[in-house]
């Protein structure tokens, strides 16, 4: 790709920008936010365009934006363009038909102040047709060693999967560093224990590597968490998550 | 201590029994289940005892067994024999009076097919007499570089955190596993979003490292995916853990 017009500033679109340009690609960049939009010139030295008629048609586009903007986002842009996407469930044959048009979706987290060793982060590929899917696969090539071709059910099946390991639980540290914040007790205390939790799965699958009151059926432990989590209400939620995964990891080791 | 006595067989047992045999405390074992003893007799070259009348009274009594066999057990040794347990959750003064009573809750998970590097295990201490509080703690400090003391209920709010950062965690992995095995997906592509979701909390705080739809409050993409939940239905479980996630996300993120 010769160019590149990045549409969206958020945390994808931040990350991608790096990479990019750290290819020397061009890149120029598009966003409704003007503050980032500033940022992103001043940060990676690049251009702005205003309007989406700008683009250069020589250009790849590449949308870093919600899944609902998708579509109103590929009906202002001119349909000889070709874009690509970075959504993991907004699937290819749901938006409108246009000459080349694909999917080009890191599997990470990312955040802006993080730095990510893009070379490790799987990449996974599809378009409409297969000259401008081979062109997409090489171009992430250039910047990941794992880039797959993958059809919209796959990927967002694997994006499903990424919610449940990723978002989901972060926001369960979030939860018990809330708890232990509370308590006045070292978060870095657990600090092994998270570590070994992703180290040990290397080794075990999440199946055999489960451990605990729910899975030893030790339920006078879980009567008292329950209780501990009642009288220290510090949010209702946490209250539900610890029935409803202590239920669920009951009903999988079918613990009586 | 010049002798331990182990009471129970399961993962925590097994893991103290390494660590005390490999730093030459002499170690006897007591359990319910007999082929598991003569498993640690043989794995660890250790004596058992068939009795808890046998144990020497100079031991000290190491119960690694359910917090509802914690009392059971204390009730059948010796009360003039020193006793420290493992348990997170069960506090010292829910249980009855005897000469030396203590916890050494090893914070970490514990599979018998793991190894683990215990000096990095911290290990929270707590006895009914500060001497006895004091040998238990020298005794730990041998085998843990972060060996704290801790009453009660601090304990049982680092206990609760940690089913939280590990239980539930590794429960989502199991669930995402299951997701994408049945999708015919490769687990291991998930593995460096996995390693980096803990390895951008040594650096942001849960808060900050959070991303996904919840978070952007991409609704498009949440009712999609939940779309998918229901129709390749592999539990309920998933499903409400799902919903029951994105809506604490929500949340604490006062997204509308």
């Amino acid at each position: 790709m010769t160019k590149i017009s990045l549409i969206g500033t958020g945390n994808v679109a931040f990350h991608l920008c790096k990479v990019f340009t750290e290819q020397n690609v061009e890149v120029e960049i598009y966003g409704r936010n003007k503050v980032n939009v500033k940022k992103f010139e001043s940060d990676f030295n690049i251009k702005n365009i205003t309007d989406l008629k700008e683009i250069d048609p020589q250009s790849l586009a590449v949308l870093c934006v919600n899944d609902d903007q998708i579509q109103i986002l590929l009906n202002q842009i001119d349909s000889k363009i070709s874009v690509a996407y970075t959504s993991g469930t907004v699937s290819l044959d749901s938006l409108p038909k246009r000459e080349n048009i694909g999917i080009f979706y890191p599997l990470q987290t990312f955040s802006k102040s993080r730095k990510i060793d893009f070379f490790q982060v799987p990449i996974l590929i599809e378009a409409n047709n297969e000259f401008f899917a081979q062109k997409l696969f090489d171009f992430a090539w250039k910047m990941s060693s794992k880039v797959e071709f993958a059809d919209s059910e796959k990927r967002k099946k694997v994006h499903l999967a990424a919610v449940f390991v990723n978002n989901f639980t972060n926001h369960l540290f979030y939860l018990a560093k809330n708890q232990v914040d509370k308590a006045g007790i070292d978060w870095n205390l657990l600090n092994p224990l998270i570590k070994e939790t992703v180290v040990k799965i290397q080794d075990l699958s999440p199946f055999d590597a489960q451990t605990g009151p729910a899975k030893r059926g030790d339920f006078s432990t879980i009567e008292s968490q329950i209780n501990l989590l009642e009288s220290n209400i510090l949010d209702e939620n946490s209250l539900e998550i610890y029935k409803l995964m202590t239920k669920s990891i009951i009903e999988t080791y079918k613990i009586k």
